[in-house]
C-alpha cells in the first residue's frame, strides 16, 4: 500500500498540529485535520499552505502546491474521520480534554484504526485506558518542525498491539524519520527524559548564580553542540577515548543537583504568565520584533541542521564501507 | 600588543595538546611546546604540521605553512619556557603529575607569567596551592579540535587576580573563542555538569533496560541536535513558548537518576581496558577501519557545524537588528 493510499486524520491543529498535518502531506497522504477549537480551521489552512508552499520552495520542489492541498481536509466534524486507518491526536496536554478527544474518535472510527497520541508528558499506559479496543493506540513523538526533522519516538503502552507497532514503525521510515522504539512503557520518554536531566541542572546553576544563563547557553551550543548532532553520547564517550571518565564521574556525579520540584525560576516564570517568544516574557525578554527574528532563525537553521544530519546518518560506518566496495 | 608579540608555552602533547598547539599557531602567537613524554616529540611536530596544512587548504589559505611551524619550537627542556607570558598545562588528570609540572613551569618562568589549566575535572583552586605566586593561575578549558571549535570556558580559582581574569578573556576573544567566565570557583566546571547530567540518565536508561544505546544516540543527534547549537536550554524553552513546561517538569523530574556512583556500564568498560575507538573496545565495537572512518567524519562534521555556529551567532538579534539599520 503506497502513503497516498492510507487515509490519516489529526486533531488539534496548533502550531505542532500544523507541522505534523504538513509532514502528512508532504509524505503523501489524504488528511483530514480537525480543528476543534472554534474559529481556527481558517487560519490553520492558510499557516499550513504557507509551510507548504515554503517547504517545496526552499527543497525547489517541482511539485504542485495545489496538488498537496487538495489532499487536505479541514473539518469540525468528527465523523470525516470515517475512513481513517491512522488518527494522531496532538491537543493540550490535559488529561481531560484527550480523553473526551478520543471518545469522540473511537465513536466514528473502524475498530481497527489506529489511534495514537503526540504527548510528550503523560505516560501511554494512562491514555490507553481511556481508548476503546486500547490495543490499536500508540504514542507517536515528533519534534517540531515535524517536516524537518528527523527525530521520532515511538512509545508503546502495556496494551498496544505488536501488529499496531511495526505497522507505526514502518510508517515512520516512509516518513523519513529515525525512528526509536520504545517497547516498554518507560515513563517519561527516553528524549525527555535525557533533556530535562540537564536542564534541571543548567536551571539549578542559573538559580543558584552559579553562572549566567547566557554562558550556560553557550555552553550547550558550542560544546555540545560540536559533536551531537553527529554521535550522540555513547558514540561521543567512546570517541574520547573513555580517559579520564572514571575521575570525571567520580567528581562530577556528587555535585549535580538531584531535586524533584519544578526549578523556582520556571515556578516565577508560570506567575508572571511567561509565554517566552509568543508574548515577549520568558527567561529572556523579546521584543516584538525579535521574537519574529528567533522565529525565522530557528526555521533557517533546521533545514541547515536537517541536511547535515542527513550527510552523516545514524549508519555511517555501513554507507562508508558500502561506498568504499 | 599583538598576539605576534605574546609568546606562550603549552605543556603536554597529547592529542588536545596537538590541537591547542595549532590553534595557538594560526593565531599567531610564538610558541614553545614541551613534550614531556619522552619520543613524543618528533611524532607530536608532524601530527601538527599535518593538522595545520589541513586546516590551511580548507580554509583556501594562501599563507605558508612553514611560516606557521616557524612560530614553533617543540622541546624536553622546560627552560624553554622562559620568555612565555603564558603557559597552559595540557597533561593527564592526575594531581600529582600536573604538581611537579607547575613546579618545573615556575622554575624558569617569570612570576608574572600566567600559568594556566585545561583540567576538565579537578578543582582551580586544588591546583593554585602547587602554583608559587596562586594569584597568576587559571583554568583554560577548551574543546576539542580546538582550533575549529568555539567553546571556551575560563576558571578562577579563589586566589585568581582579576587582571589575569580580563587579560585571558580579552586573549580568548582574539582566539575567536566565545569564552565563558565561571567567576566562582564552582566545582565541575558547567560543560562537564551540564553534559554529564544527560550522560548520567542516558547510562542509567542503557543499564536498566529501557532504551538501547543506539536510541538514545537518536535522541540526541535527532532531538537535541536539531536545535542546540543555534539556541541553548534557556532559549528553546522561551522558543517552545514554556508550553507544558510545569506539567513536563512535575511528571519527569521524579523519575531521573540522581546516583553519584559511577554507572555500572562504565565501570565494566575500564575493567576491559576500553578505549572507545583507540583500541576498538568500547562502548560499541570498532575495526582498525572503522575507528578511522570515525575520526575522518568528526573531523569533517566538526568544520561544517562550526561554519553552522559562526553563521548563528550567541547575539543573533544584535546582529539582525543592525543588518536592517
Amino acid at each position: 500500500m503506497t502513503l497516498s493510499e492510507i487515509k490519516v486524520g489529526l486533531v488539534g491543529l496548533g502550531l505542532m498540529g500544523r507541522s505534523i498535518a504538513v509532514s502528512f502531506l508532504l509524505s503523501g497522504h489524504p488528511l483530514v485535520a480537525i480543528a476543534p477549537i472554534r474559529g481556527e480551521k481558517e487560519e490553520a489552512f492558510d499557516r499550513i499552505r504557507d509551510l507548504l508552499r515554503e517547504y517545496l520552495n526552499d527543497n525547489k520542489s517541482t511539485q504542485s502546491l495545489d496538488l498537496y492541498m487538495s489532499a487536505l481536509t479541514i473539518s469540525e466534524d468528527y465523523s470525516d474521520l470515517a475512513q481513517c486507518s491512522l488518527v494522531l491526536e496532538c491537543v493540550v496536554e490535559k488529561m481531560n480534554v484527550k480523553e473526551e478527544v478520543y471518545g469522540k474518535i473511537a465513536d466514528v472510527v473502524r475498530k481497527n484504526t489506529v489511534i495514537a497520541t503526540n504527548t510528550s508528558a503523560i505516560p501511554i499506559g494512562n491514555l490507553q485506558k481511556f481508548v476503546a479496543d486500547p490495543e490499536r493506540f500508540i504514542g507517536i513523538h515528533w519534534a517540531e518542525p515535524a517536516y524537518n526533522t528527523r527525530f521520532m519516538e515511538i512509545v508503546c503502552g502495556d496494551q498496544t498491539s505488536i501488529e499496531v507497532v511495526e505497522w507505526v514503525y514502518q510508517l515512520a521510515e516512509q516518513w523519513g524519520k529515525e525512528p526509536i522504539l520504545l517497547k516498554k512503557n518507560i515513563r517519561g520518554f527516553v528524549t525527555n527524559r535525557l533533556m530535562y536531566a540537564s536542564f534541571r541542572e543548567a536551571l539549578y546553576l542559573a538559580e543558584n548564580g552559579l553562572a549566567d544563563k547566557e554562558d550556560i547557553d553557550k555552553c550547550f551550543r558550542y560544546d555540545f553542540g560540536s559533536w551531537m548532532t553527529l554521535m550522540g553520547i555513547f558514540r561521543r564517550l567512546d570517541y574520547e577515548g573513555l580517559k579520564d571518565w572514571a575521575i570525571i564521574f567520580r567528581s562530577i556525579l556528587p555535585l549535580l543537583d538531584n531535586s524533584d520540584q519544578v526549578p523556582e525560576i520556571m515556578q516565577r516564570m508560570v506567575e508572571s504568565n511567561a509565554k517566552g517568544v509568543q508574548n515577549g516574557i520568558g527567561l529572556y525578554p523579546y521584543t516584538e520584533e525579535e521574537a519574529k527574528i528567533w522565529e525565522l532563525k530557528f526555521n533557517q537553521f533546521v533545514k541547515e541542521i536537517s541536511s547535515l544530519a542527513e550527510a552523516y546518518p545514524a549508519d555511517i560506518v555501513e554507507q562508508k564501507l558500502k561506498n568504499n566496495q
